[in-house]
């Protein structure tokens, strides 16, 4: 009996993450349909098209799915009210203090999951009541923690701390992931990079090819003044490298930063000028495959990965 | 059958790592006595140092040891000398290139396990022919490699690349986390931090007692320019960090470094002005207990860890 399952009502305990770009309702509908929670990615939507991507995978699938919502977002009441109207079953919170939308979103019987990178956050959300934590380590995609604590420090200290289930992401890429997860103590998995190399995943197509391509050290988390990032070494990431080395401030960082990067990079491909968001994983993963598939593959490596650690026994 | 505990000829698959002025004869004595392999840490040892922890560790225990030993030490050749001399079975090489004395090793006996921070170092440790591999993940205590990657990415990635059997090393320091690393595709664990803040280590009591202290976020990766070290946030760390602040170039750093900046730290509890090498699990952790009782805990965590994934089941 897996708490997690029970709680968001599906087969396997894994979460295909929300994130910017990459995750709408093509993703989110055939991660739900593979027995998983489908997540769309809130964060790069207006209101008018998160509407319309609930809709649509509410067509594509009767299963559960969620909505990842960073909770600094600036259209953050229009996306609440979507939310509700719509009747998502459950919302990911991110980036914020969970205390103020919780138990809003519960009265109307959404559960909330909310993502954090350390212990005290854990307990600031087991306090404001949510029903379960995502805890993310440094090696995952995109924005990241300050204290950089790894999936695998994180987990088993999270775990220890709160009662609440705990779902475990970053640097997962497949089922000795999910089971190295289970072991820390972990009720479940979140994989993000692994399902931007979907064929679903709404990542442009020369961005998924420079996934292939990545080889080790290819990202790196920068950016720390900011709002830490996790990105590929791309001629972007370079620049702010060397805005670094001159000795850059931070309203210089943001200078160099402006906005609409990560659409510039993800979504519209442009590989030179745009921030691309991935995880250390994203060295070592080549196939891009149906979400379905991803599933499949991960739930029969978590069960043979079972199998070799009972060979290995002493 | 684990291939490790059957090259090492040891109970459990867990190595003690070798660290600097932590693991002397009592500590690596205390570690074999108890089923696992002991390490003497060379790399804070002058060469008749090293041979008086030798011969104390061959009186105070009948079972394998190993000494780790960091290749570019200024006085390698005479410590190999004092290893076949004193037929240690095992060897442990960092830090450097393992083609030039593993076969030399090898010749007289000694079985060869060689720490790496990559696949591309784990392929060219396995061209070399060592014995076994120790894979290290950023999250470790001490000296790390430049690319960041965690032990959570980088063990499948190394378990995959390589045929030989695979020790995971960085971020564990309990049995959920041994789970965790065999799940990954490891064969056995190297603990480093978790013994350091062990009864046998030879850590100054004042370096234990900051260990017991330290809270989320107490650690971070650092003079990456230089050898990048994991360290303890404490004023020397602080020093540096300022001297980033003001634009400081590397043979700035090389200054501010110095020489004997971790005996004076570790070993003699200069808290203010000596280097204090330790992992990201220093933040988790408060017991310090004897090495036989680690290691004893670690194994029966272990075997409860199978049984709560076995409860998880979905």
């Amino acid at each position: 009996m897996n708490r997690l399952c029970n709680l968001l009502e599906i087969e396997a305990p894994i979460i295909q993450a929300g994130m910017v770009w990459c995750s709408g309702w093509k993703l989110a509908s055939a991660s739900s349909n593979a027995g998983v929670l489908g997540v769309l990615g809130a964060g790069s939507m207006h209101p008018d098209v998160l509407d319309e991507h609930i809709k649509q995978t509410k067509q594509h699938t009767k299963k559960p799915f969620a909505v990842n919502l960073p909770l600094l977002y600036p259209e953050i009441d229009q996306h609440l009210d979507t939310i509700l109207r719509n009747q998502v079953p459950v919302v990911i919170t991110s980036a914020g203090n969970p205390k103020k939308h919780t138990s809003t979103l519960q009265k109307e019987g959404v559960k909330v999951i909310h993502v954090v990178s350390s212990v005290k956050f854990a307990q600031k959300a087991q306090e404001a009541r949510v029903n379960a934590i995502v805890a993310e380590g440094f090696e995952a995609g995109g924005h990241n923690g300050r204290d950089e604590t790894t999936t695998m420090v994180l987990i088993p200290a999270v775990a220890d701390a709160v009662e609440l289930p705990v779902i475990a992401a970053g640097g997962i890429r497949d089922g000795r992931g999910m089971l190295a997860a289970l072991a820390l103590g972990a009720d479940g998995i979140q994989m993000g990079s692994r399902f931007v190399l979907s064929k679903e995943s709404s990542a442009h197509q020369l961005f998924k090819s420079e996934i292939q391509k990545a080889e080790e050290g290819s990202t790196q988390l920068t950016l720390k003044e900011l709002t830490p990032v996790r990105l590929l070494k791309n001629p972007f990431f370079q620049e702010i490298q060397k805005a670094y080395d001159q000795g850059a401030n931070i309203d210089q960082l943001k200078a160099l930063l402006g906005k609409g990067r990560a659409k510039k990079g993800m979504f519209l491909g442009n590989l030179e000028d745009g921030e691309l968001e991935i995880g250390q994983v994203a060295s070592y993963m080549n196939d891009l495959i149906p979400a379905k598939e991803i599933i499949q593959n991960t739930i029969q490596e978590y069960h043979s990965a079972i199998n070799t650690v009972e060979k290995n026994t002493f």
